[in-house]
């Protein structure tokens, strides 16, 4: 047992401790220790009991998994409100019609209200941090992640260029590709034509010394292999978005950027663009997805690829490196903040445990998921979200969703004969 | 409003009734009426309430969503107890270190607790119909598919050939070639040299008139255009499963065969194949794996692709038609049987709603079911699985499942490091 603090405020204790530290240690009777809010203690259950006889609060977790908390590292909370208002449709239409408009008629309170609700959804999936890939009015993205009790990285949407951009943008500079690297062909052809050079954004940023290994670059579909060398050379870090590129960008290398160094964590993106806010079905996406591109690349799938160890490194310590944040959050390690959930595995969807750590990536739901401390906090506890009122923030998301979509005047088309 | 009896059991009112009828007709507060196991009434609230005023029950729905019950046509009912025994290695291993000796170490009474824990989580992700692919003890099955009160077809696993059959199961014949085509390219390798054919197994069956419209072809991966083609012409039904596919198969042209007007279904595979045996993210999955398929085939994706009214349909009445009973099931129609589920959209998963229909692919889960009737019986009531001891279940089937890995020598290697 290792050990920081002389006193603790909660001992869980019991439980099937899945570290992530660099050993990738597992305690199958663990306990946790937290003070304040780091980790003062991991170790077996027994040794951490009796260093920490007067804990304000003992929990027995009856074998349930302790894992670290998942970082989703590629979210747009903004884009909330508008689940459900652009599926099935192409990538102009996607952008033009729906979302643009969306989102240039969005108003700060809306702003909040959409990432009080996606907040919700990323905490029942496990979610305790996430980099935000850019929406409209972070000071009201950070009230209500403050209130929430979620821990995060925010920023702003910006572009500097673009056929159509709602007018109210049209003064904002710099450029969103910094966050969108090689997402689709058509850009590297564009980058190709316009700065000559000869393969696509990724060549161009390493030309301009543009790579460096605090950049975060979302998606990366579209590279080839020295283009992964760049990125791995620099230290660079990548978000894959499994559910959002089946829909809207392809396959990225996935394999050959972990084979070549790459650190790969795993993102979401918004809710128009999956729909599912959860990092635990993207685990699940990642490992299929990858495994069956292989049948594009050797002719046959290859079920050995991306197995379940490496999936769950790329949504714990892999997100934590992401957001350059590895010493302080993505494992279970004394020291760090404590940040962990607690899953229960005894139900329908996860029996028998015959392999857990295969059983968190395949089988695990958010409805194991119990939960959600958050720098020693409890966010999430027994399904129910702590620090807001869960039916008012869905009630009043709802409202401004409908007004909001009046507002900029988009109207779906029905997909069925309604009466 | 039709109607078919004079009095009711049950009317469901105050509903989003999909009816997934020829017509795709959506009725927004819309009613059912249930009389004995059929439905005796579909129509709008008020009309249907005035028509069976003395109905034994009478259920205000508040705006949920009434959808048939779905139906998955490719489920290995005995494999339950084996999720997690065969993830990440190859498909030889899956099937000589792993299937193989579970199966055949099974009891009687192991495949009658692993129907049970596979039949909760059928039913809980909304299934009320399903077709075995393949088994052992099929009087097991019925025996708990009875008790949970599912509508399935059963069958036994049956193969005539294989290096490395278990023992006793070498006197066993026929091919189990007829539930599973053109899985993998090795498979059409050695069709074609055996059989002297110049593409795969369905042309092989092709030329020895085995295709029929009774036929349940299930994956179907590698077949060539004519092969569609033969499949089309002869009626031959689809069971598509993106996870399993994803994993050990390829990508199935399910576009490509919608197109030629062959009726694809959607099926989940057994446990240690996929390992969610739910239908609802198969949907998802689905509609993700098949829009970025088409990376490949025309070099950007396709997000129009499988749209979301694509994929319900092959939940609902596709299912019913590639088990035959599209005059019974598949849809919510007077005079079929009273198979529905009633999903509850206004949690935090699901909405907003501002398209309904595609928030039932992408963003529903298992969660937001929360009553599924089957003939006319609630088989699970607010989350509730009526007919039989959940707790109970699972419990003998974790300890089944322990001693028969136990007794099969199947020993998993251990992913990280255990202390």
């Amino acid at each position: 047992m290792t050990q920081a603090a002389a006193s603790a405020d909660i001992v869980l204790h019991n439980a099937f401790v899945v570290t992530m530290d660099g050993a990738l240690t597992v305690l199958r009777d663990g306990a946790i220790a937290v003070a304040g809010n780091r980790i003062a203690a991991v170790g077996p259950s027994a040794d951490v009991l009796s260093a920490f006889p007067g804990a304000a609060q003992t929990l027995n977790l009856a074998g349930r998994i302790l894992l670290p908390g998942f970082v989703n590292t590629h979210v747009h909370t903004s884009q909330q409100l508008a689940r459900g208002i652009a599926d099935d449709v192409d990538l102009m239409t996607w952008l033009h019609g729906r979302i643009w408009p969306y989102e240039s008629h969005m108003t700060e309170e809306d702003s909040y209200a959409s990432t009080l609700l996606c907040g919700i959804e990323l905490i029942r999936s496990g979610v305790t941090c996430f980099a935000e890939a850019g929406g409209q009015y972070v000071s009201e993205m950070a009230r209500a992640v403050e209130l929430l009790g979620l821990r995060a990285c925010l920023t702003k949407s910006t572009m500097d260029c673009g056929d159509g951009l709602p007018p109210n943008w049209s003064s904002c500079s710099t450029g969103d590709c910094i966050q969108h690297i090689a997402e689709i062909p058509y850009e590297n052809q564009l980058v190709m034509r316009t700065k000559k050079i000869d393969h696509g954004t990724v060549t161009y940023l390493e030309k301009i010394d543009f790579l460096r290994s605090n950049l975060l670059a979302a998606h990366s579909v579209w590279l080839n292999e020295s283009e992964i060398s760049h990125f791995s050379n620099a230290g660079v870090k990548v978000s894959h978005c499994p559910a959002s590129a089946m829909r809207m960008l392809g396959f990225a290398p996935i394999r050959e950027m972990l084979d070549s160094g790459v650190c790969v964590s795993l993102g979401t993106d918004g809710a128009p663009s999956n729909n599912r806010m959860s990092i635990v079905d993207e685990m699940y996406l990642a490992s299929l997805i990858n495994k069956g591109r292989e049948a594009y690349i050797s002719g046959t799938t290859d079920p050995t690829v991306l197995p379940s160890e490496t999936v769950l490194t790329m949504a714990t310590i892999n997100g934590a490196k992401a957001v350059l944040w590895d010493n302080e959050i993505g494992s279970l390690e004394v020291g760090k903040k404590a940040d962990l959930i607690v899953v229960n595995p005894f139900k329908w969807s996860m029996v028998p445990l015959h392999d857990s750590i295969a059983n968190i990536v395949y089988c695990m739901r958010s409805e194991n998921i119990e939960s959600v401390m958050c720098n020693g906090q409890w966010i999430m506890k027994d399904q129910k979200i702590m620090n807001v009122n869960e039916e008012e923030v869905i009630s009043s998301a709802v409202k401004r969703a409908t007004a909001l979509l009046a507002r900029a005047g988009i109207n779906l088309p029905e997909r069925m004969n309604y009466l």
